[in-house]
């Protein structure tokens, strides 16, 4: 399923093209991604506590429209492909107003130890997101 | 021709996992972008004040290995691809101390006025960009 | 009256203490004020585009207890002093689930036109703007 | 004694004003804080590792004149108060070319363990700041 996260652009995101500043669209990707896992009851720090890390490997943004400070929007997560390896999600940021859509990006993240070392992701961890991933109807947090 | 910045690693660029941030990468290669540009003496605010604008419309990113706090890092742009609709870098991040590879990407800016509508960028900047990058050898600025 | 604002902390808002940066409170605090002229109706889109600029001249900010990563954050913005040629606002950041206080600061904005020169707040703004200040009852945005 | 890092503005750095967003004079601060450190030959990383937590807990910032987009700013620490308990350094930015005041700030860090409790500096770190702080002439990093 997909989850989405409702935002307002903050004047601090905006540079001097008057316009949001394109890095912070992986920012707005993270905040999807953080609640996407705890939709399956999956907390980063408890992870970083069980000794798993997950750094990013790729990232990747198409910017459609400008986004513009205090604009409600909308960012939706999709989990694109997941394995005990590495998790691949897909984003889109709407313009909640009117549903423009803004831009499109996709990142990957591995599972290591704290060294940096490859590893898997525990099966417990791996059911819960799994879980919704295959379930039907997203929501917006 | 390439371009190289060198730039030590901001303790508020880090996150809790102790690494920079992924987002921070693309604030880098904007650094290198605007000396790329600069070697052609062509200045941002000068192309803003003329009416051009150059929102970026793609990025992509591969992470390799983590920056930490502290280390000095070489930030390296080649321009790939150029028109007078739109240019394209690809970047690499080193860490200078060993010349390890820490990520390597690349941008799309095309070229608007100040409402948004596809423009040419003038051709007395094309020119003096292009210039830059038919040379032959580059330099770390 | 008092206007807070509720917002979860980001990721990227930690730092590799491992807590959230001290300068992200600044940015933080700009939520709560922009939130607060909301309720008075004053956009500040809508002031820059009538021409008046509001630079921050002052800052000041206490830290008393880390902000971690995910944590419920409430933001509270009073005005404390205001008149036609500035405004100061005060600020407490507390933790939403336990109502311990985080950090408490103040900013001030004073008005000046697009040339930087000091000017005076139109009145129609500026009553606006008192309206709230002596307005009995906040609320959370 | 004072010590100085000169920068240039990021493009990220500027908001939709057109000028410096006021939060980054403390990730400037934290700059130059670095290198009056490592001028005592010690280096944060080398502090956390020995369980040493510096968290700032007072900032404050007066802003003169705007800082633009491509400027060279120079940065200017000095440790007016220390002890093992805590260090309090101002600072003065600097726009490089003319040597215009751009804004002045002091900052407050106290020493902790990894739990947050109130410790001290072990005396090796004191006395390698304090010469720095003893020493009669600075220098540009």
């Amino acid at each position: 399923m997909m989850i989405a996260v409702l935002d307002k652009v903050r004047f601090v995101e905006t540079d001097l093209m008057g316009v949001v500043h394109h890095s912070n669209y992986f920012r707005w990707f993270e905040m999807a991604r953080v609640e996407y896992l705890r939709a399956g009851n999956v907390l980063l720090p408890e992870l970083i506590a069980a000794g798993i890390v997950f750094p990013i490997t790729d990232v990747q943004c198409k910017y459609r429209q400008s986004a513009h400070f205090d604009e409600m929007i909308r960012i939706e997560a999709t989990l694109v492909e997941f394995s005990r390896a590495k998790m691949c999600f897909s984003y889109r940021v709407m313009r909640d107003m009117d549903n423009i859509l803004l831009a499109e990006g996709s990142t990957q993240n591995v599972f290591t130890d704290k060294k940096g070392r490859v590893t898997r992701l525990p099966q417990i961890y791996f059911d819960r997101i799994d879980a919704v991933r295959q379930a039907e109807n997203g929501g917006v947090v």
